[in-house]
């Protein structure tokens, strides 16, 4: 019998990770979906002791020389292992940077900040917890500069590039510099133009509601054998590869907000069901970072679903659950469409529309590269939040600090570098729809007649089945023929909302 | 700052391995609740690599060292603290006393053995799985003797002491010696005088059973904002004690069945929920073995739901649940216990009455014994199965293996020594039931008020709260009085079933 070598060690190594991630993703779904109220503490401990458990597997000694030892080795490895080696040594590098120390007291102090969020927000209380989140900050420059020395990255770099691999702020802002002179531009004469739709009348059950948006998932693609559609208080796309769950939440006076919630969910799932099956337990068949992640989600949710052709498929299986007769006025496909892609100036970023959001992004990557430098202090975030909201979609944020910045939990959480995927996700779901389009030429027909089948062909093809084989940059170049660029995006806004 | 001893450090390593618990008591009530067929594989796999994590960290050499120091060190322990330390020698002594590969070689052949079983019961098909069961049976063998040398004890004591500690088989055997005399002819006279009740006639909505089950189980004080009720295949009690799952399913032609079985894992969920919180993850903290586990569903199903007090409680709940007008009929309280009461001769044991039930198990009980001394082949099981059945039921089994010994998962899964708590359990019930009635003799009245508080306070503060402070023969001695005596079960059974 031959000896392992140091390449299958690992993998099977990385095979047990896997199977850890996979009690971890699923105690997280259970948690936000089905665990009582009584249960969060013991949750809460459980998951920790799960974490700790693949951090020591993942950060060990063996695992250092196992991967030098396969690097040097002159063992043969096709294209796919050697991804998957590359992917190892990453995963290793970026959990082995940070000091035990610094992982531990950052989490106690995100943990305690995140609390404290919860209650400030709704008292709209910034001095309860700036206090807490100056600490979070001042934990998180540590890591960041921990992080940027082992991987050779500037400190703000470092952190993007967990979220999002190879990606670097120069080039993101490169990008977002060209939204931000278009948008403000363009909104106004979105909002100039934009027409009111007629209402469309609840209330709506949510038994009915769950069985349109079972019959959507199902019409795009979606495995109910490895897969299941639940309730949660937050949207979101959990689970396994095998095993995917999502959840949306019922608003009966709105079945639309939903039912997008439910696309946009599939869009994240359906990747996540299409990853390559040869290589389900290795980091080389998990998914690219969060930018391609959420262009799943943004294609099928903005690209597809909000579309009059999509709507054209839908309203009439809408009104079958709803059980509404005749198909004019609110239950037009041409109305209720024009729900669908209302655009607003608002406060909120979550629930803005696609052409306001980047905006509410932009505002928030400048921000926090600031932070990570110490160019910008705790204290001074609510008015330097104000400025930008104002300068980019004119609304002061001066006496609501809540709906300002103390809106979302990311920072309070810890989570810095992650804002800019979203709209990098918004980007590339427009691009990869543009190379789409131009390999199938009949798609805006196949869409109005809810065939999706060819559709998703191609994207298991082009993107899910080559789980990380590719980095994003390079898959992007791959599929579409050329690097992200904006003009795939404004070109779809000057379409849907300039066009008639 | 003083060292931490032996002893602290052994409770954080349990503790580490009770979080490590919490999360295959989800993923297993998971699977069999919620999980889309497609997961089952990764489900599997995930699951044995959170099992042989936990086997590593409790046979680890560390672990007998922490132990070896802790019960030579001279630090006062209390109570609590040095029953704990004698349940972490114990499990340590079970979990290391079999070879790794011992281990693996059983879960291989079992599987295997388990699988095969499926598809063979359903073919009535003996010789497809027989030589499978062989190998099992040689397998569990092999493993009782280890064990057996281990602990000091008989192959198939140790055996048993894995599921009901310090039980032996000597002395189950008397009292079920006792019963095997008692009980044949004490079915005739009940087969005898029993009346056919008036039937029920469905069909009974699911929503409607569920509404039912919940307004019990809150009755009877199941803490929701610790717990869940869902559907299975099988009923099952599972989860941790601050979020306790129980599981039924519905049949929409006899809504008793699904209540009895609700009622039933509410008492082994009462169980759960009423550990002693200051131990929550340490071994004294936990359930003792099956017996005790068992004596609580059977004592809430058998004592309490099945009586004519409870059912005249619930009877108009039930009216009002299924919208019924008239309490007379099929519909009056007499007529409804009279269904849960009913007593046949049946070949399976599952569903049988507590009447015939013991039947069932000891007949188990005395072949697997003779399995694991090896007095009985494989070949032989299907002719002394038949022998027994036919001497302490009058059924014959010949012709139809499926339902005779083909109809159990037990053996084909490798489980031996784990029958004979399941009426145990009647036993403790009963003499349990003996002494509530005696320190309350307003029982009777307070259960056909629909009043559990002081019944439930009571098995709280004498059994669940004291976790495994005690093992179950000392608890028993101590709340009755006695040892485990086989008179409180049959005077239980002469006072419902030949009485009027």
């Amino acid at each position: 019998m031959r000896e392992v070598t140091a390449y299958e060690e690992l993998e099977s190594r990385f095979g047990e990770l896997s199977h850890l991630g996979h009690a971890r993703a699923i105690l997280n779904w259970d948690e936000a979906a089905m665990m009582p109220p009584g249960g969060g503490d013991v949750r809460g401990e459980s998951l920790a002791v799960l974490a700790a458990i693949a951090h020591q597997r993942l950060t060990g000694p063996e695992i250092e020389a196992l991967l030098d030892r396969a690097e040097d080795s002159d063992e043969q490895l096709g294209p796919w292992q050697s991804a998957n080696l590359r992917l190892m040594g990453r995963w290793h590098r970026h959990a082995s940077a940070v000091p035990e120390s610094l992982v531990r007291a950052t989490q106690i102090a995100s943990t305690r900040c995140e609390q404290a969020w919860r209650i400030a927000r709704g008292n709209d209380d910034w001095s309860a917890v700036s206090p807490l989140l100056e600490e979070v900050v001042r934990l998180t420059i540590e890591w960041a500069n921990a992080l940027g020395e082992r991987l050779s990255l500037e400190p703000y770099d470092a952190l993007l590039d967990g979220y999002e691999p190879d990606a670097r702020a120069a080039h993101v802002a490169e990008l977002f510099d060209d939204l931000k002179t278009f948008l403000p531009e363009f909104l106004e004469r979105v909002l100039e133009r934009q027409e009111i739709p007629v209402p469309v009348r609840g209330p709506f059950r949510s038994e009915q509601q769950y069985a349109l948006g079972e019959r959507m998932m199902r019409a795009v693609g979606f495995d109910f054998d490895r897969g299941r559609l639940d309730v949660s208080h937050h949207p979101f796309c959990g689970g396994v590869p095998d095993d995917t769950r999502i959840t949306t939440r019922y608003n009966k006076e709105d079945f639309l907000e939903s039912l997008m919630a439910v696309l946009h969910e599939t869009g994240h799932a359906l990747y996540s069901q299409g990853l390559p099956s040869d290589w389900r337990h290795q980091p080389v068949g998990t998914a690219l970072g969060m930018s391609v992640h959420e262009s799943q989600s943004l294609f099928m949710e903005m690209q597809v679903a909000r579309s009059l052709p999509f709507m054209t498929f839908a309203a009439p299986i809408i009104r079958e659950v709803f059980g509404v007769d005749g198909d004019d006025g609110a239950w037009s496909p041409a109305n209720l469409h024009a729900h669908t892609i209302r655009v607003q100036r608002d406060y909120i970023r979550v629930g803005a529309d696609e052409v306001t959001y980047p905006l509410h992004v932009i505002l928030r990557f400048e921000l926090e590269q600031a932070l990570i430098a110490g160019d910008l202090t705790v204290r001074d975030i609510p008015d330097a939040w104000d400025e930008l909201m104002t300068r980019y979609l004119g609304l002061s944020t001066r006496d609501n600090l809540k709906d300002g910045c103390m809106q979302d939990v990311h920072w309070f959480a810890g989570i810095f570098g992650y804002f800019p995927t979203y709209s990098l996700g918004a980007l590339t779901a427009a691009q990869l729809f543009d190379a789409a389009s131009r390999a199938n030429p009949d798609l805006g027909q196949q869409i109005e007649a809810g065939e999706f089948r060819s559709l998703i062909e191609w994207l298991r093809r082009e993107i899910h089945s080559r789980g990380q084989l590719l980095n994003a940059e390079d898959l992007l170049m791959e599929v579409t023929g050329e690097r992200l660029d904006a003009r795939f995006f404004k070109a779809h806004l000057e379409r849907r909302y300039l066009t008639d």
